[in-house]
């Protein structure tokens, strides 16, 4: 099963070109697994959120969550706009102590018709904030994100 | 009057003491002003927006706005949270090519204590996009702005 | 053959784990190519810099680099350090329209033991600013280019 | 006196309008002050700045710097350039716990005619990083920085 984020673009995101920047889509990309799958801070209440948010972001947390990898396809040109874009994400693999992430940004929800704007996945390594070494998952991660495990994202570019 | 503009922060927004960066804060000033003033594309519809959106910030705009000068006073640090901040934004000062815009950053809106995070100012020069020098704003600009004329910013922290 | 850039990290390249951080890396990767091919405006001699810089970026240049694809391996976390680290740069393959650039970024150069950081590749397509569509190589590109057409990227951690 | 800090721009600096970007000037007057006066890290021998670099920056480090107030004015547009600018920084102001430092950005070193393009002014609060509260300046960080004491910066456009 994909989640569906709702991303916002601003406008420091837009390059002279007058569409988002390439390295503007990393931060999307962060704030799209944020929403889904991190808790970050106090003031978050982890029922709240589009996804389980069950790995744990917040300042001085035992794990960090280390990225390893990732790879874009930038499909076509992003122009500025209010509307939120559609992000889906998901789970493309779970390893011992790694997840990769998938990711297709869509235009507007529910605007015809739906352009796939880019796809990327992240690999990421989860380690203790202590000494920096990969920690396992643990069951309650697994059984939370089990339900996001789909395929991972086919690229098309790559040779 | 003052226009309330919710403003969300990005976790890229957030610096290494957990708090909203100082050139960060630049960023969500620029996101206010253009979601209360500013015309950015075809894509925006300008009854739509919290403002009157009557500046017009599209690439290929016949009208540049220069920033020519901005003050800030960092209040209280702002911790990273996923509801957004509320923005209040003005017109300071309306010149004959300038305008000056106050800015207050407080929390969340509906959420007790209310706290003031930021007070800031930006100064604006309109200018033509073919020779950058500045151009008188139009009475339609005027007369859009006005309701929005409020007091300058009175900074606390200036000598 | 290779080129080396040398690139300064900045201060708000680093996160909240006080390493580089992972969006910030395309910034980088970004410096590197531009340093090593690409012209940017009146102030630059293209005889002057480290690589043929015949690529045109300045603003306003009748042609456009889009970028098409990333992958980036995050091989080792990057402390921050003043030193600038030592970016070895490439034309991994060269197509009809486009470019895969290849990098690795090394640390500072001539400090013992030489640590690799960073791998990572850039599919560029070369357009008409007119209307965005590719447009083929010219002659003059491709003979300044070919000395630094290198092998591709292996990367390691692909699946 | 005044510290002389050469600052290189990045290509992301600049914004759509082909000039350094209003935000981004932030992120360069961070790193004139920090190749200034802070030590940051373990790679940074303190001999070796242009300035005394008697703050310390380091991650982990016992003493906050946080920002309370800044002012800029954007007087001419900066183009991009690969050659670095000329910054000049000094302390305008030294209190018990606060510092507030002066910055006039120019053109290229050398290069006649001399272009002042911004001054702006920051206002640091040292404070304990175990409870953020303010800390005097201890008399080693006085005596260090007492040769850069010179008058606060003059703006022009402030009302």
């Amino acid at each position: 099963m994909r989640l569906h984020v709702p991303v916002s673009l601003r406008w420091s995101d837009i390059d002279a070109y007058a569409h988002v920047n390439n390295a503007a889509m990393l931060r999307l990309l962060e704030e799209v697994r944020i929403e889904a799958f991190w808790v970050t801070g106090e003031s978050i209440d982890s029922t709240d959120g589009v996804g389980p948010r069950v790995l744990d972001g917040s300042p001085g947390a035992d794990t960090l969550s280390l990225i390893a990898r990732q790879e874009i396809e930038y499909l076509r040109p992003i122009p500025y706009q209010r509307t939120p874009l559609d992000a889906e994400v998901w789970i493309g693999r779970m390893g011992g102590a790694s997840l990769e992430l998938g990711y297709e940004i869509y235009s507007t929800a529910g605007v015809e018709p739906r352009v796939l704007y880019t796809k990327a996945a992240t690999t990421l390594v989860l380690a203790n904030a202590s000494d920096s070494k990969p920690r396992r998952m643990t069951d309650r991660e697994r059984e939370a994100l089990a339900p996001y495990v789909d395929e991972p994202v086919v690229f098309s570019k790559r040779r």
